[in-house]
Parts: C-alpha cells; structure tokens; sequence
C-alpha cells in the first residue's frame, strides 16, 4: 500500500475534536511507514442540515465510496429533531454501504478502573449485525396524536443477512484463543426471528467444530455483564441487542469513552467505516476534555482492514502504555487530567 | 377482608419449592390477623403440557379469574421447545388478565453484595408495560428453512397502552420520595413508538407538575445502571426494554434470586399475579438450595396490593432483617448458608 485515500466525518459535538487526534495518530503511523494519506472533509451533520436542510446525498455517498475507509466522529446534536440525523445521516451510512458487521471489541485495560468490583479479565468482541432487524425503518403510525394512535416497529431478519454476520462471527472466533460464540437474542419471545438466528448459528457453527458456543436471552446476558464478563469471547447478535450490550460492555471497561468500532463491509463492496461507540457529547464539546482513546482505538480497526497489521499493533501497543500510564498515575495519587489534545500528544510520544 | 382466595401456580424447576416459603409466610401474616387463606393449586407447566398437550385453556383462565391474586413460582422447562410455555403460558396469562402493569422495585439492602464497586444507595421501580410491544406474537416468516428466508416480529404500541402505563409510572412516583420519572425507550431509532412514547410522557406529565422527567435511550440506561443506579426513582419503559433493564437492575442489587415483580391488573377487572423475577433454574431444582427470597418478596407486593398494607410491612421488615443478618455473617467470616427450607424458616422466625 503507497496512499491511505481516507474519507473524514468529523460530525456534530466532540466528533471533530477526537476526529483530530485520531488523525494525527495516522498521520505519524502510516508517515514512517512511507505511506501516503489522503484526508478528505466531508461535512455532514447538524452544521449541514441547519444550513441546507441535506443530512446524506446521493453524491455525498458517490463520493464516500471512492475511498479506502471512511473515519467518523460522531454524529447527533439536540438543534435536530430526533432521529433525523441518526437515520438519515449515520443509519443511511451504514445501510447504503452494506455495513453489515458492526464489530465493537471490549477489552479493560490493566488498571484502568471499572465500575465492576471484581471485573476479571475482559476482552471479547460483539459482532452485531449492521442492516436489518428494527433499525430497517419499518414501521409506522396511525391516528398519530388521538386516543387510537397505534405505532409499530418491524424488526425484519432475512437468513442472507443473518447468515453472513454469522459466518464472519465464526471466522472471528478461529483467530481468538477462545474460540467461543455466544448467541443472544430473546427466541422464547421472539419466536420467528430467534428461530432464524438459532438454527442459523447451529447451521454455520456445525462447520467450525472447534468453535464452542453457547445462547444467551438478552436480558440474562446484560446480568452476565455485570457478574461474570469474562465469559464471553464472541458475541453475535441482532441490531438493537447489539446496541444494548455494547453500551453496557462500554461502561464495565471503563466507559464508552474507551470504546472503539468498525462498520465493517467485509466484503469491500463499499469502504468500511470506523467510529468511536460513544456519541456526541454535546455538553462538552469544544472544551478540549473529551477522551480521543476511543477515536484513536478506532483506527487500530482502521489499521486492520486496510491490511496495515503491524501499524495497527503499533498504535494498540501506544494505547496500552497510554492507559497504564495513567493507571499509575492514578495509583500513585495523581490522576491523569484527560484533555483532548493531552491525551494525542502522549499516545503520539509513546508511537 | 376476611379471606384471600389465592390460585397457586408452583410452575417449573425451583417454582414449586420457593412458592412453598412464599406460602408460609403468607399464612402466617394472615393467619395471625385472623383472615383465611384459601389455596387453590393449579397444574400449569411442563409436566402438565407433557401430559395433556395442554399450555393453560380457556377453563383454566375462568377458574383463574374467580382468585383475589394469583401467585406464581416460575415458568420454562429445556423439555419444552423455547416459546412455548413463555408464550401459550406465563404471557397468555398476562395478556388475558390484563397485566398491563409489570412492577418490578430494585432495592438493594444494606450489606449485600453488590457486583458494583460503589452501588451507593438503589432504590428504584421498574413500571414495564405488559401487553403490548413485541410481546403481541405479531411476527411470522416465510421461505424458512430456506436461503430466502424472512422472519419479521412486530413491536404494537398503542395511546391506549401507552397511555394507562405512563399514568400509573406518574401516581406511583407522588407516592415516593424523590418524585421522578425517567421514561427509557430508542425514539431516535424507532421513531413511532418512541414519538408516542415521548409525547405521552409529555402530555401526562404535565398533569403532575410536582414529579420531574428524564430520559434515557436504552442503550445509555444501561450504562447508568451500572455507573449511577442511585438517579433513579421511577423508570417507565415498554414490555421489551423493561424485561432488558430489570434483569440488569436485578444483577446490581445482588441477583434475580432477590427480585420480586407483579403483573398488576390496576383496575381490578382480572386479578393480579405475583412472581419472583428469575426464572424456573432447572439445573438446581428439587435441591432445596434456590433462594426463596424473591418469592416471599412478591408476596409483600401481593399484600400490598389486596390491601394488607400492615402485613406487607411486616414481611418487608421481616426479609430485611433476615438480609442483615445475611450481611452481618458474611461481615463476620461465617457467611449464611441458603437453603430453600432454611431462608424460610428464618424469615419466619423473624416475623
Ligand atoms: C446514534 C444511534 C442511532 C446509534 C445506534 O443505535 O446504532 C448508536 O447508539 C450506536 O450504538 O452507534
Ligand atoms: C420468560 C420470559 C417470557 C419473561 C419475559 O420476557 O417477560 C421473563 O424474562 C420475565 O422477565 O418475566
């Protein structure tokens, strides 16, 4: 690879300022490796949508996918009314570039505090799926505003769709030490679109017989979390339970502040995108005190897919020192002050 | 009242024996108030569908409407395939009765072991609706089995649903301390169901001007159940994500086997079922080694809603003081030993 042609969404609240940090990260890395990096600005977000009333064109998503990756900040601003800007920005992103695979990895870092007394090791994937289920915008409302309003929401699983995810979150487990799949969903409720994703997972699993795996309903699993995360190694779930325990797996490693995540075209259909699992943070935007771990995390998934391996390993290994440096400092009774540019300068001084 | 004519449902797996303690005290409170308590057991479960093919008739459902309330142990056997006895059972049961609300409190006592590192004080209600959402069955698939696929399940929320729930969230939050509802839904997802959501809280709300409102995605209560649980006082929520968070409030408050729920009819026109919120743990029934503690808890929330609220006291008192003591033998090196039997007889001996 000589050039890195990389499409940028800085986004709405913290998502340029982390955004920034996460390029310098590229810039150094990919710099001392000869590699050229080609940074385009797309503007898209609240900003946009105020001034044009555009949230995602057709040319926009033209443009998008003539590069090799697209890194996003985050998007979200409370000037929007709900849901414009999270289903006509980031959810028409995912669906229009075949992002099936949305792969958020949770590991805690040694010594960084986790609101877990007893957390144990963490470090497991969530491969949740990126385009079906209720996230399709299948739904609808009638009588809206009387006494007989009905609204419904359509949660649609196609087997073409459940089957890939899960055929790639069995290819994800043969590199892990663990080799381990759990299912969850809620398929004692949920009977049609379980039924799919169970036999699915029996289907696929039967022709990966070193891989282990195990079901969990949704609602034991978020207890699984909070008491014995160390079981887990892989999880491949739907859309919106994905959405659930991937927050809640944030939190128990140390908050989605630290949480990376890559929308994932596994087949480079279309350029993938990677993103931080935290959102926009209006409140504290342009303050310089938003954490970048996980927009720099990000990159590492970056990294990855565009076959940068030993790059990527560079910036996890600087994030690493990063976080123990800053558990020792906490150890020592001198917190770490997170700033923004403070926490680019020292992962930047570590690479 | 003179008589409390209950229906028993023991059910699955540890159901029977952690109804048996829950029975005990029932009888005991009431006995010592001179008020009659009519038992009345109900074959309903696994072992009753593997003889008969029978989940619960419509005879079944008219005996059970002649009850004052309706307590029940646990339902769900590995023997039965998944969705059965869940949905022709334990949802049909909720759904006829009208169940519309699923309270579901989260407290946890002093000196219980919370997997939290800084649980700080938990003190909250779950108001989860009961017969709406994706619990309707309205889903299907076609083409199974095959690579055409398509399995789809239907959220159903209706004003009329809606609306009764968020009324009860809001008069049961001016019975409490802190006065405050924190509404959890995805409206920037599922954008109708999320609209009349919010509209209705909205709407209600301002008839209650002395109870503050919040709101939370989800995915973000779930982080806060785990990084804040004290901020909440009152969460309203629908029949899926209510399922999703009591579980995880269960896990932070020192497990299901503590947690107690109550399907309410709150009009009176169907009686209300009472039921500890885990589930049937077939791999240690029949041991005597579940914890009763949940079950009995349920019957203070029966107890309170048939009108013994002096009884229900009574019990409260009685399990807190039992969950001290747990506390203080743990403190002491020594910790309690659960046996089914024996947190019965304890919490008798107390009351
Ligand atoms: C902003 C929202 C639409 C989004 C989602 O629900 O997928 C976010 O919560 C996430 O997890 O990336
Ligand atoms: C057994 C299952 C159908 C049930 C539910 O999902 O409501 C259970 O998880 C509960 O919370 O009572």
């Amino acid at each position: 690879m000589a050039e890195l042609n990389l499409a940028v969404i800085g986004g709405d609240g913290i998502g340029p300022e982390v955004t920034e940090q996460a390029l310098r990260v590229l810039r150094k890395v990919l710099g001392s490796r000869v590699i050229t990096l080609t940074e385009t600005e797309y503007d898209l977000g609240a900003r946009r949508w105020h001034k044009t009333g555009e949230t995602l064109t057709d040319a926009d998503i033209d443009a998008l996918r003539d590069h090799d990756a697209i890194l996003l900040g985050a998007i979200g601003d409370p000037s929007v009314p709900s849901g414009i800007l999270e289903r006509e920005l980031l959810l028409r992103l995912r669906f229009s570039l075949d992002h099936y695979v949305n792969l958020r990895p949770s590991i805690l870092y040694p010594g960084v505090p986790s609101p877990l007394a007893n957390p144990d090791e963490i470090d497991f994937v969530v491969v949740r799926e990126g385009t079906e289920g209720l996230y399709c915008g299948n739904g609808g409302a009638v009588r809206v505003g009387t006494e007989h309003e009905i609204a419904t929401e359509v949660s649609v699983n196609t087997a073409f769709g459940v089957r890939r995810l899960v055929r790639y979150a069995f290819e994800l487990a043969m590199t892990r030490e663990h080799k381990h799949v759990t299912l969850v969903h809620k398929h004692n409720v949920l009977v049609h679109a379980g039924h799919l994703w169970r036999r699915t997972v029996e289907e696929i699993g039967a022709e990966y017989p070193e891989v282990t795996t195990d079901y969990l309903h949704i609602d034991a699993a978020t207890i699984f979390l909070v008491t014995e995360p160390s079981r887990f190694d892989v999880i491949v779930t739907d859309n919106l339970f994905g959405d659930i325990i991937t927050d809640e797996a944030g939190a128990i490693t140390g908050g989605v502040g630290l949480a990376a995540s890559a929308n994932l075209n596994p087949d480079g259909a279309a350029p993938s995108m990677f993103e931080p699992v935290h959102g926009s943070a209006p409140d504290i935007a342009g303050e310089n005190v938003a954490d970048p771990i996980a927009a720099i995390a990000s990159t590492v998934l970056l990294l990855r897919y565009v076959g940068q391996a030993e790059a990527a390993e560079d910036v996890q290994r600087a994030i690493s020192a990063h976080m123990t440096m800053r558990a020792e400092a906490a150890a020592a009774g001198d917190p770490y002050r997170v700033t923004t540019t403070g926490v680019g300068d020292d992962v930047l001084s570590v690479l």
